[in-house]
Order: C-alpha cells, then structure tokens, then sequence
C-alpha cells in the first residue's frame, strides 16, 4: 500500500549544512549501554533504524576524551583508532539504507564519574557535580590554555568521527556538559572575558562550533543538541531570555547546520526524557518554539515522544520545527517511519513512554524496550523486529492467558506460522495490564495491549479466544494442542508478604475489607476510613500509584516503605523528582527504611529497619547479635494496601507438568511456561519470554535460550591502544 | 633479610584436599569489577598477589551460567570457551608464582539482575529478592528436575574451571546464593524433601558438594565460602545452631577440602567486608570459632581484615583457623606475605578499611584502592606494586604538600631514583588526613600516612622537611628544584556552597562562632549552644562523623542532606546499615533532599528540594515553570557545621603558572599539580594522581596520563558464542 499523501511532508528530503536527510524522521542521540565496546550490537541496533526508515540516525553521547571518562555508566566513545574501527562498523550499516549517521560529541566536565579513565575533568570554575553528589566528582577550573586544550580535543574526536564515517557532529550543549557549565552562571563563576556576560558565557561555544566548522564543516554537518531552558527558572537558562539569546549569538556567526532543541538540565532529563505518567506528547512545545524564527532556513529539530503521524504533520505544519526528534519511539518501533510510508500507520509500535529504555542504562545496563523485544538482540541474538523465520513444522499451539507475555508470544509464533489459539480467561486481552492501566495517569500504557490485539486480528493462522474462563489441566490436555504454552500471569500476595524478611505480615488479609491488593481495588473493592496505609515492598509504580491513587480519594495517606526511596525505581526512570513533587503536593507522608510488625485492630505496628545497635554482641542463641531494640511506631490505620509482592499463578503448569505421563496419549509434546506465571517480573521482561519463546520455538528445548554473541575482549586478541602508545597532543 | 622465626608458622604448607597451597596466605573471592571480560586486567591482578606470595589466589564470584547473570554488576564468569580462554590467563599467571588458584562458583538465585542474559532465575522458592528490592527480581521454584539441572550447572563450570586451570573449586554457600536459598527458612517455603527440617534443607548442598567431588575431586579440591551466621537472629541462621549444624552434616559426608568462613547474609555483606569505622581486625572470630572443632583435619579459613603478622600468628596458634584468608589486605598490599618472609614486615601497606574497593564495584566501576595506587593498573598500565623503572635523569623534584598526594607522589619518585624534596608546611605529614583520623572510630585511616611516612624516611634521595611554612611562588622559584609538583589540597568552603544550587548560603560563614567547618572543630574551635545542624552536601563520610562528633558532646543533632539517604555514599562501601544504625540510636534527625536558604539569627531555614509542582506551566520569564510554592521549614540552631563543599588550594600552582616567563632563569623546568589541589576528591585519587605523575614523570607531557589497555572487543575480532551455537543440555 502507498502511504497516505497527507503524510508525504514527512518524507521531504532536507538539508543539513553539506548533507542532506532523506527525510524529517531524526533519531536524536540517545543512551543505549552499548557505546563503543559492543561494536556489532551498535552497528545492528542503529543500522535497524536506518532500515526501518529513520533518515539520521545517532550514537548515544559519545566521549571524546578520557578525561570525559562516563564510565560506569557506558557512552561511545571516540578516544582512539579501535573507536573508530567499532563505531565505522555502525555507519556502515547505517549508510548501507540510505541514512545519514550522527555522532554526539560529548565532554562532560564535572559530571564525568571517570571510574575508568581516572583523570581530571576540567570546567568553567572547580566545583562539585550536583549529578551525583555522594560520588565527590569535581572539576578543575580551566585556564585559557585548557580552554584551547579542550576544544583540540572536540577537533581530534570529531576528525576521527569523519573517519569513522559520521555525516553529523553534533556538540551537546545540553544535559549540564562543558558548553552549559561555560554558559550557565551556576557553573560559571569566572571573572576573565569567558565569565560574566552572556556573549563571555558563550564564548567557549562558540569558538568551539568556529573551529569545528572551519576544520570539519566542509564534507560534515556541524550540530547542537542544545538545552534551550534548564527548567530552572531564573536560577539557569530561560527559553525566553539567555535560551534565545544563545541561539541568536551562534546564529549570527553562521556555525551551526542545525537545533535539536531539548529542555531540562542534566538534574531534570526526566523533563526530557519524561515518562507518560507526567508528560504528553509534545509537552516541551512551549519552551522551544521561538528558535524557528530565530535560526531562519537552518533546520529544527523537536523531539516530543511522538508516535502519531498525524501530530508531526502538525508540528511541521506550525513551523515550530522542520524535523521530528525521536529516541525513544524509535526504540519502541524501529520501523515507524518505513510503516507511515508504507501506508499502515496502525502497525506502529507506540512506546508507552514507560522508561525501561533510560532506567536500564542507568543500572549501568542495556536497554531495553518494553514494547520491542529484538531491541539490542539485532545483533547478539541475530533478531530483527519485523523479519521472522517461517517455520517448517506445522504445529498447532495453544497460549493460556493473553496479557503481555501470551499476547507477545502468540504475535510472534503467529508471524512465525504456527497455528496459534491464544485464550484468555476474562473478556478483554491485557492480563495485569487490564488494571495497571487504570492507575492515576498511565492510560499510555495500553499501547502494549492495543497494538497486540491489532496484530493478532491481522493472522489468519491466529484465535483468540476470550472470556473462556480458567482452563483446568484436563481442559488443557483435551485441547488437542501439539504444543501448550502457559502464560497465566501472577497476582498481588494478600498476606502481607514481601523481600523485607519474606514473611507474611501478622494481621494482613485481603479478604477482610480494611486490607486492600491493588487488583482489587481497580476492580472496584472499597477503601475504609480515612486514614490509609500503603505497604510498598515492590518500589516501582504501583505503591507509589496507590498512594495517588487513595489521595485523590481524599484519604490521609501514608506510603510505607522499606526501601531509603518512595518508588525507588524512578531514580532509574527518572520520574524521581516529579514523583517526590506529586507526594509533596498531595501531602502524602512518606515513612522509609520502615516495614510492619502486625495490623491488628486498626492498629499499624511498624518499626525502622535499622532499629537495633550497630555494635555487633557476642552471639547468643535465639537473639539478634546487635543491641536489640523494640522500638516501633503505631499508627491508626483504617486501611492498608498491600504492595508487597506478587505470586505466580502456576498452578495449571504445575500440574501440567506432573501428569506428562498423559500427554503422548493427548497429543501433546511439550508444555513452557513464559512471564509472570515463570516468574513475576517486569513487564518488558514478561514481553522478552514470550517473545524469545516464539523466536526459539524450534530449539532443542526453547525453555531455554540459545547461547548469543558475548562481545567482549578474548585473551589474546589485539587491543587498542597498546602500552607505550602515546597521548595525542592537545595543549596549545 | 631473612623472616623472624616466629613467623614460620605462617609459611607452613597447608594440604586442601589433593592440592597444597605453599603457605598460609589465601587471597578469598573478592570483587573488583573485572571479571571474565578484561582478561589481562584479571590475570595480572591477581598474578601478583602470587608473586607477592599468596600461597592461593581466587577470583571474584564466578557465575556458572547465563541464568545467574550478575550484570551490571561484573562477576567472573564460565560460560562458554571464551571464559575458559580469559581464566585461562589468570591461571598461569598465578601458577607461574607457585600458587594455588581459585574460582568461586556462583549461582545466585533471586539475587541476580540478569540484565545482560535476561533468563529467569530459579530458587527453593519462588520469591521476590531483597537485595535490590526495587528491580523487581524474582525467581522461579525449583522442582526436582530443576534441582538436578542446576547441580548439572554447577559441574560443567567446574569442569571449564579445571580446563582453565584452578586448583580450589570452591561453591559459594554464602552471600544468600543458591544453596543458602535452599538452607534459610526465610527463603525455602518447600514442603518437600529439600524443604522443611535442615536436613531436608541441606539436601541440596550436600548433593552438590557430593556431585563435585564425585566428578572433579580426585584433582581439584572442592571447597565452600560458608556463611555461618547471617546475623539476623532466630530469623536467619545462627552460628550456634544451625550455622555449625550445617558444618557437622558436610563433615559427616567428608565432601569439603576446605573451609571458608564468612558471617552476615547479602544484606549484611557489610559485617563481612566491613569498614573500620565500625569494626576492628578479627571481629568475626566469635561466630566461627566452633568450626574447627566439627571439621577436624580439614583445614578452615578465617577473614577479618589481618594486616599484622603478629595477629596472624595468634589467630593459628588460637585453633580457630588454619590459614588466613584475605580481601582488602591483598589488595592494599599485593606483597604482604612477602614482606613478612623477607623480615621487613614494617614495609606492609595496611589496609585501612575504608572499602573504596567494593564501593566502585557496587558503582558497577573497577575496584580501585585508597592505599595501593597500582590495583588494576598492573596489565592495563604495566605498573608493579613493588617495581620501578629507574630514570635515567638527575633530576630534582620539589613537592609542595605532604598530604596523601605529596607523600605518595614523592615515594614513588624516591623509588624512580629521583633527587626529591617534600616539604609540607605543618608539622606533621598528612594533609587533610590529620584531621580526618581524628573523626570518631576512623584513626586507622592514619595507615596512609604511617605507611608513607615510614618508606619516604628509609630512601637516601628523598629530604622530607615539615614545618616550613606555606611556600610562596618566589619561594618555590628560588628553591633550585629542576621541577615542582604542586599538592597544596583543598579545604571545607565556609560559606555553604555546595553541589544544590551551586551558591553560597546567605548568613553562613565560618568566620563566626556559630558556623563550622570540619577543619575548625577537630582543631578546637567550639561548638556553640545545644541544637546543631550538620548541613551535609559532601554524601561521603564527614558530614555523618560530624553529625556523631556533635551528639557525642551531647548536643542534639540534625543531619541535613540534600540526597535520598544520610550519607549516600554508604550504600556503595556497604556502611549504610550501620550508618542508619548509628543515627537511630543516637537520636540524630535525618533531613533528606532538603537544603537551606538561609541562616540568620539562629535561625536556619530549610526547604524541601521537590516542594514544587510536578507539572510544568508554560514558561513565565523570572519564574520556575512550575506551581510554585514557597513551602520552608525553619529550625532553631545553635550551630551549623558546614560539611557544603570543598574548593582547591591552588592559588600557588596558579600563581606559578602565570609567572612562566620567570622559570628557566630560575632553572625551573615544569610545575605539575597532583590530589585536592588539582580537583578535591576521594583520598584514592589524590593518591592515584601523585602514583601515576610519578610512575609518567619522564613522559612527554607528565601532567596528563598516558594511554592504556582498553580490553573490549574490537569490530572484526572473534567472538565466543557465535550464532548457531548450542545450549549445553543440563536438564535431566
């Protein structure tokens, strides 16, 4: 089918500086775990992208010095001849469809943890990184020499950058690096002619795209991804004051090929990388539509977590931006673009903007994707999200249960060929998700199921068969399935148990009415009183979602938890700060380190769970070997509900797999187990075994997964660089 | 020189089942953060503590398959052929020594992140773990199929261990791995025969020890890392009881060549590897002490942080051991055992117990080592803990600073043969050390000082004169020094800037009686009145040390942070437990992501970093895009301590710097800057930059590193597993 003409602006070729993009689809630089140590999962994760229709596709932020040393956490990296063979390997693969490959360059001053590198990053002034302040990462204030120094080295990286094959060198003057803390007066406190004045402030910016432009700009497009307000009010940058003015400066000197506009600071990526739960679509809109009239002909680049083909036409129609910025929708669906063009936009893979993707990397991981599973696998695992091998059985398949896993798993071997039945208990697809999104403001995340049903409907090799009630064993074994798999979810423990002593809570029983899971009340279960608990021993969205959740209600709430964090996971996903100004807003109490003795009579025993001394006693049988303490705090408690932990529902595969004796006389050959039921984990983890499952079906045993690429050094294989190599000269 | 005799003891040979290790000395498992993916870096390592006379040496935890996936945080690993390759390495390095080596073999249950494999890992039950209690890690139960699968697991990583080469084969049974999750009542729920009764619960590892021995034992010894008594109580498992039970039940068996004992489940690793602050060498001895007695011939391993040979003397004469077993001492001194044998036992770099090694592993970084500067660096960099290139020029070198820069700075130009003079202003070495010690418990940090005091005072070619005064740039001109090494180090800022916002805080300033910095009140300056409020914006160790210095005198103490956690930086040398601890039973109130806006009139006022709307409005020019609140708490404070922020002292290295036109009249050839005066951070970089300056002194541009060995793979090289590769069967 031929794409929509309403779309065709989409597709308009533009100019960058010496290069042109086949399109406006942008994929704007973004953290992935992968840097320049994992050459070929790099090369086949980008090169996707490009395949898929994404006509410039980036690195993540890419080093171009040790002393702008990222590790732990992994950027790309440009320090030497073996980063260039790496990152050569991603631009090969990129230009191989058509694409133009770019390259964030990236010194991070103060903020550069330099676990690795162990040198001594330079900045506008020596101060602390307010990134991660328990760390003690300072910066060394730079002369006019370091200056000259540093900008050498963006010259040397971006020199090997050409080489490697990158058509855009992007400099971030975003995120809090070097440009910012010359630019911001929160880190510049200098006194000499690059301190006080914002055209001083914008000095070092400014000759550093100068000398990038006059060295590389011929053959190169010479970028900014570039931080228009640092949402920090007049404390830093404002669009409409020092955000603009920027602009205006670097586009008076004509040094710039093109504006990918971000906002937030590096304290607030969360406000750029902002999940679903705080932030719509479009949402940095306001802060960035003046550049376009600033800038003229130079090309605008807007992200916004778009996934609508019909929202970026009207973004480029309103002549706020000429290109739609995407990371993470294009992580979510590597082949966006290729499907609008394609003339089925319905196909496209929404990201639900749940921030899997960021909160994996900063664990110091790989990302991964809660909607695309072959995300990171292109390579290592040889899986590319829209190609499936067509099997050569021809196997029938039943998947007990429909929510993510089974959904995934039966899209998949449908793909595959199989002849697939996928029968879910309840009326609708989803499984836990059917009430997940029902929480205060996650609605997005029904993407997961409506894109799954829609490619389910698509297959004729594929049923779904809904409301079919609890399959028993014997209903299983009548089926006449070749091949079962169970995919029957987990639920919430009504008894209180959690990680925190892995007891059950005395007192805690959500079949009485003051003691609540959260299934049950999305499912409509009462909330007593007034006064009420949220035990959360889990700590990612749902206690925290509780909590809102019981506000909104206008109870008085307190959210207990174990954890030093309310929703500690969201210092991964970044909805930290937002999360603790939504508490603080709603007055919801927070009580951390702390877990629950026992609920009797409305009365909530809790204690800190660094109650005891911590002078270690010689031991005595039968007590705690510290100076014991029986220090607790009461509180009234009309209600509690309980997010403690989840429990498999893996009855039917228990017993599935203690009557094998019956299944060669049933037909059946084999019974697997996939998501929560296996284990309850993360929804992207549910999505993964279910995915892989399908991918792997015909494996000796697809339980488990195939062995995949290591990427990694081998004894005995070159390095780069070798001792005695010497250091590339920058100073002046 | 030869060794006192009454060390001998300590270089007995030690039989461990059909292996002998040649003394003593036993390097336990520890972290560092290399693990089968940097094999260079790992053989190197830990082939010099062979060479330093470690009689055995292991690696760190080693998972034995992909469903224990450690990632991102670095385990040994043997998985495949590659890893057998890369260990294969570090075998012949230690064995090149004559030393035994030794892989832990690991499998750890609910407690692995698997964010690399992505499998699910199994347990006794299926529950969630509480290591990491947010990441929503669980695992799945194990049937009795499972349950040979996973033994099956166990032996073919101990058969690639022994092709790599080990001699110990050693089964975690600590760290609440796999058969700890089978011993525990907390974790094993089971109703059948591995659950229930203990000899029900040690049914799993004891058919696991059993399997190896039965396969590997007749070359290999197959030993355990036995946790005794996690120190919860009645809750988990206690020494006297079935901690020592457990011991009877394998002994009876007779399939344990060695014993290993450990205290303290994985929640509390930190009563295992634990800091001086809170415990003193050989703390653990009352929770192991029965072991010997049970097992008989079999030789037992004890830890506890030894760095005295005296006490290691005692410690085998008492019984209760016999052998040493070390971490942290290893690291501080790879040569320790040597150093005792040689009869210069004065020459050991003690550990100090500062557990700046494990905090950069739980950073997911590289270890690295406050005392020895050459940890990790020994392959990538080529450098020799105990060896120095000579140099080849007569060469004077003057070092301004005797802190821990200085002193390291000027050793290892002393070992280079370099004409080297320190000379520090006050009257003692030190630097900020000199206070630092004086903080409550951490006196045996003044190891870093003794150890170099002691190595400079014996070398002919270093002068070492204190009390001289600051030195000014006409001084150092005048010196005669061919080149000058700056470490004038840094001090507490006085006047609350710090890493929040970057701005002083109006009315704090140290100069007044009421506002003090760590420096004035381990010098003497008093703390006024009652209520104090430590404002802590540093995370590492000085704002908690000040905060207990203050209860102590019997004030009442706020500890206010702009971070999640009091002292966050804990959480990373695994002191937070008793860091909360601490603060509970003094009654220290903890104020997190909080900051202050001002202090006046005894009053100081707070607020709450987040006290802001989570929505973004859109942007008003000289307003917070947000609902603003302007919401403060305000404390009445006799006293704040200002624990904000350093600043570096460099205005002699900037002074000299600008005055370069005046030194080749002066003979003056170059001036370096090295530790806090460079950038104020952690102790182990301050020492690591006079390390390297001095190990670089004579390369082109000594003030910045050299390159070294990256170990990752390069595009191109091969790769173990490749695509198509098999999963090796281990189900029954």
């Amino acid at each position: 089918m031929a794409r929509d003409a309403k779309y065709d602006i989409l597709f308009d070729p533009v100019r960058i500086g010496p290069k042109v993009s086949p399109n406006r689809f942008f994929q704007t630089s973004h953290c992935a775990g992968i840097g320049s140590e994992r050459p070929g999962t790099q090369a086949l994760f980008r090169g996707t992208k490009a395949e898929g229709g994404w006509g410039v596709v980036f690195t993540e932020f890419c080093s171009i010095h040790p002393e702008s040393d990222e590790f732990p956490f992994t950027s790309a990296r440009l320090w030497d001849e073996g980063d260039v063979r790496n990152l050569r390997a991603m631009c090969d693969e990129v230009h191989k469809h058509g694409s133009l490959a770019g390259v964030q360059l990236w010194y991070g001053g103060m903020h550069s943890p330099g676990l690795e590198a162990r040198e001594v990053p330079r900045s506008a002034s020596s101060l602390p990184s307010n990134l991660l302040p328990a760390r003690t990462m300072y910066s060394a204030e730079c002369d006019e020499d370091d200056i000259k120094a540093i900008i050498k080295m963006y010259v040397l990286a971006a020199k090997r950058a050409q080489d490697a094959g990158f058509d855009l060198l992007e400099v971030t003057a975003g995120d809090s690096t070097f440009p910012v803390q010359f630019l911001e007066r929160r880190y510049n406190k200098r006194t000499d002619k690059y301190g006080g004045s914002l055209e001083n402030r914008a000095r070092v910016f400014i000759e550093l795209m100068t000398e990038l432009k006059k060295v590389c700009g011929d053959t190169s497009a010479i970028t900014t991804r570039y931080e228009i307000d640092t949402l920090q009010g007049p404390h830093g940058i404002e669009a409409a004051d020092e955000g603009i003015r920027i602009v205006e400066l670097l586009t008076k000197e004509g040094i710039c090929d093109l504006w990918s506009v971000k906002i937030g600071d590096y304290e607030e990526w969360g406000e750029d990388a902002a999940t679903s739960r705080f932030r719509k679509s479009g949402w940095m809109l306001p802060f960035i539509k003046q550049v376009k009239g600033v800038v003229g002909d130079v090309p605008v680049v807007a992200n916004g977590r778009y996934t609508s083909p019909d929202d970026m036409v009207n973004l480029i129609r309103s002549g706020i931006a000429d290109i739609i910025g995407a990371a993470r929708p294009s992580i979510a669906d590597p082949f966006l673009p290729k499907k609008i063009e394609q003339g089925r936009p319905e196909d496209i893979r929404e990201c639900i903007g749940c921030n899997q993707c960021v909160s994996k990397f900063n664990q110091c991981g790989l990302l991964n994707c809660t909607q695309n599973a072959t995300a990171m696998e292109e390579y290592r695992r040889g899986w590319h999200p829209e190609r499936f091998e067509k099997t050569k059985e021809s196997t029938s398949v039943l998947v007990v249960g429909g929510g993510p896993a089974g959904m995934e798993c039966a899209r998949v071997l449908g793909e595959r060929g199989y002849d697939v039945h996928l029968r879910e208990a309840e009326a609708e697809l989803g499984g836990h998700l059917r009430y997940v999104v029902r929480f205060p403001r996650m609605n997005e995340w029904n993407r997961v199921v409506t894109y799954r049903q829609l490619q389910l409907a698509k297959m004729k090799n594929v049923e779904v068969h809904l409301g079919v009630g609890k399959m028993s064993a014997d209903d299983v074994l009548e089926y006449g399935a070749d091949k079962v798999v169970i995919a029957t979810g987990s639920r919430w423990v009504g008894n209180g148990l959690g990680a925190e002593g892995h007891s059950p809570i005395p007192g805690c029983d959500a079949s009485l009415p003051n003691c609540l899971t959260p299934e049950q009340i999305i499912a409509g279960k009462p909330i007593p009183g007034n006064r009420v608990v949220v035990i959360d021993g889990d700590g990612h969205f749902t206690g925290i979602s509780m909590a809102e959740l019981a506000a909104d209600l206008g109870k008085q709430v307190t959210l207990l938890t174990n954890m030093s964090d309310p929703a500690e996971y969201s210092q991964f996903t970044m909805e930290v700060q937002n999360n603790k100004r939504m508490l603080h807003e709603k007055g919801i109490r927070v009580m951390r380190n702390h877990w629950v003795e026992s609920y009797e009579n409305g009365k909530l025993t809790t204690f800190h769970l660094y109650r005891h001394g911590w002078a270690l006693t010689d031991p005595q049988l039968g007590r705690m070997p510290r100076r014991e303490s029986e220090d607790v705090e009461v509180l009234e408690a009309d209600a509690v509900i309980l997010v403690t932990a989840r429990e498999p529902i893996q009855d039917l595969y228990v017993e599935l797999k203690q009557r094998r004796a019956e299944w060669e006389a049933n037909g059946l050959q084999a019974v697997y187990r996939i998501g929560d039921c296996h284990a309850p984990r993360q929804i992207s983890n549910a999505i993964f075994d279910g995915h892989r499952l399908a991918r792997e079906f015909d494996s000796p045993n697809p339980q488990y997964p195939l062995p995949w690429i290591r990427e990694r050094q081998l004894w005995g294989a070159d390095t780069v660089p070798v001792l005695g190599d010497i250091r590339p000269v920058v100073e002046p």
